[in-house]
């Protein structure tokens, strides 16, 4: 048999469906793999191995009839997100005494009713708000060299899946913190429409920004994802079978800020085309019309304004314990204006529909998703610069792996559709998937120790 | 000696400041009015008078250097907020058996690093979404006729504040849940511009409509609450005594669900010209486009749709314990297209800056902020048709307390601004509030037994 830990969620939960494996046994696998592995990859800000195996035999003990999609299924829990049964500490020094807790956030709620082992809390920047290691050094590596950065800020549950210490794990997106460590760590990431999630009791930044989303190994596994949260859109997808590439009509956008991207990421977007061309698919460039090329700078200005509030809680309680890019936001550094900030509310509100517009005359819309390789060293965890747009455009992505850069680390693209187009994203994604999967150069089910 | 339950917040901190009064004797005070004149108004969900006693204690003990602006000032919290020290029950039975949480939320955290007694938590109703008594009967009175609804969904914190048990309390509005209950109990009530408060920690309805605000019983103590937010607009205010109504341009806007209005607000609507025309202030008809007719339409989408995903945690832990306005929002009972919701969305955003500038042509403008009196009875809360608009919009809303009804009660107006214009929201509602409290027929500051 299959090692368990090596499962995806989707077979993991159908192994232990048909009594093919307990989810202590299941548990256990995790557990084993995790001790084997993680001393270098340092995904967990908080797992107790007690814990997961009281809760995956209390699941055990569920009767059979009252057992929900995800029985067993053990998922990581982004450390901002509150939780009833392990302490929330957001990498701030400030919650470093945190307790268990007596609340789950919204999405925990949720989980823990479809049936969900809740394994433990994955790291993050600090408050989800930093790039770089402030006060609190970031610690986690990726799943693949331990010597480079996993992405951030939803660090531990990109390098915990990247690394098969979990099939799926929660991050959270304000600017580019579940694609970037998604494509970090060679595995697919998944940001749905904002707001198809609710984001009760997560740590806030951005509240125009923040989304919920998902890392797994595999794009079945977002789609599990997507009913247990019934993530639906308006039309109902026709069958997997009848997606086929053949004909298929495929924007490729270089968005406004290409020029950032390294020779990893223009090989990847060249040979995404040839590969998508040589499957039958119409391959086109999209371009933007020119009030795009403001949104990046539209970005800054609403997270800076918004995490004005966000941050100014914790900041009273601990300013000189909080890294300077919240203490910035708080003081309003940049001396950013309100009438700045509503230009950039509504500057991106007013573009939503027109780029909804634009993308929704493709089948799909394949995006950059990073500079380039996880760069070398922890104390940056990379720039969100070529995905940050979709992002304040509210749009769903899904980071595809397949594609490796100069150093063999991998490189994955965006795909992107209209907001609310969550279902067919996936079921598109997984067909492009495959392809970027097998010919790409990089394997998403390959196991490097 | 004035009651030290009677005073406002600016009074009690000043006086606590100077020496006048301590932290327990003014916590005792309010304890002993709330226990005689409670039992009609229930406006505490929680209230441990040891508790109290031993915070109230605490804050006398702090030196004099280390106290905040808040300094022993009591602040009730709707129900609906994490408290480290108190359970959040929002009403529903799910949450019935809470206990004291480990976490505070984040307006809790600033007003406790100022220096406030927390003081208890107030009645909403269920989730502060529905405004029908359901599973769990609203209880809650209003602070002038105990056979009357307070309103809602801040029902406690408004009822609380009217009838002198707190001086100041925190609600939130999705849709008229400050502006209504703060009119049904004549008092003033205040409605940030959306985000100028984090929301982190709050029971979430609508993400896009969800906003932080309170209650008091002069404009004053709002004024100290923006400062201890930092809530400041682009251009400071000249003194309080530059502004004069004489020659002041106030709008009035009907707006388009003006056909709801009742004779009482009707007859404050006509009173409020007089009184502002006679005080030399130039006052005219504020016409709003066609596609304002629109908001009220889209304003329900909005919260349908986003109440989709916001109650669907909640659904799953018990879904026969709540009210069918939440399992209707998950179960999409209306079957609101993501596409309906979509241009309910954009168009809201769109609307946004069209009502700046329509507003911001005035000194301020006033609208109506309830179709009359609170009603009899406390099975509903009332109706928002009056106000709603101005929360999606997300422009700073004060109600003025002032007039009286066919059976004098309380009914107020509401001044708006253009967003982030919130001091200056302030700074001209402490002006036309003089008027109105002076010669509306309503008096704030009156006590009614």
């Amino acid at each position: 048999m299959q090692e368990p830990w090596s499962l995806t969620a989707s077979e993991a939960a159908s192994l232990i469906k048909t009594g093919g494996l307990t989810v202590e046994a299941y548990a256990r696998s995790l557990l084993t793999r995790i001790k084997d592995r993680d001393a270098s990859v340092k995904a967990w800000a908080y797992l107790d191995p007690e814990l997961v195996l009281c809760r995956a035999r209390e699941l055990d003990l569920t009767p059979v009839e009252q057992r929900g999609p995800l029985h067993g299924v053990a998922i990581g829990v982004k450390d901002i997100m509150l939780t009833k049964d392990m302490p929330t500490q957001h990498n701030s020094p400030i919650y470093a005494s945190d307790t268990a807790g007596t609340v789950d956030a919204a999405p925990i709620i949720a989980l823990r009713a479809a049936g969900a082992l809740i394994f433990g809390k994955t790291t993050t920047t600090e408050f989800a708000a930093s790039t770089q290691g402030g006060y609190h050094q970031n610690h986690t590596s990726n799943a693949h060299d331990f010597k480079r950065t996993p992405g951030g800020s939803s660090s531990g549950s990109a390098a915990a899946v990247g690394a098969f210490q979990v099939p799926i794990a929660l991050g959270t997106q304000t600017a580019g913190s579940i694609i970037r460590p998604g494509s970090f760590n060679g595995i697919y990431a998944f940001k749905p429409t904002w707001g198809a999630i609710s984001r009760e009791g997560l740590a806030q930044c951005s509240i125009t920004c923040d989304t919920v989303g998902f890392f797994a190994r595999s794009v079945a596994d977002f789609e599990l994802m997507a009913s247990v949260f019934r993530i639906v859109d308006d039309e109902s997808r026709p069958a997997e079978q009848s997606f086929s590439l053949q004909g298929a009509k495929i924007g490729f956008c270089k968005t406004p800020t290409w020029p950032h991207a390294g020779p990893g990421t223009v090989a990847a977007w060249e040979k995404a085309q040839l590969l998508l061309r040589s499957n039958g698919a119409v391959v086109e460039d999209v371009q933007l019309p020119k009030d795009f090329d403001r949104v990046a700078d539209w970005h800054e200005k609403v997270l800076a304004s918004e995490g004005r509030s966000s941050f100014f809680g914790n900041y009273l309680l601990g300013k000189d314990m909080m890294h300077e890019t919240m203490t910035g936001y708080v003081e309003n550094e940049k001396g950013f204006s309100r009438k700045q900030y509503l230009e950039a509310y509504d500057g991106c509100a007013r573009l939503r529909p027109v780029l909804d517009d634009i993308i929704g005359r493709y089948d799909a819309v394949i995006t950059p998703s990073v500079i380039d390789e996880a760069p070398i060293g922890l104390e940056s965890t990379g720039s969100a610069a070529l995905c940050l747009m979709w992002t304040i455009m509210h749009v769903p992505c899904v980071n595809l792996p397949g594609f490796a850069g100069e150093n063999s680390m991998p490189i994955g693209l965006t795909l992107v559709k209209p907001r609310y187009h969550d279902i067919s994203a996936l079921h598109i994604s997984k067909a492009i998937g495959r392809v970027f999967d097998a010919e790409g150069g990089w394997r998403t089910q390959q196991i490097r120790s």
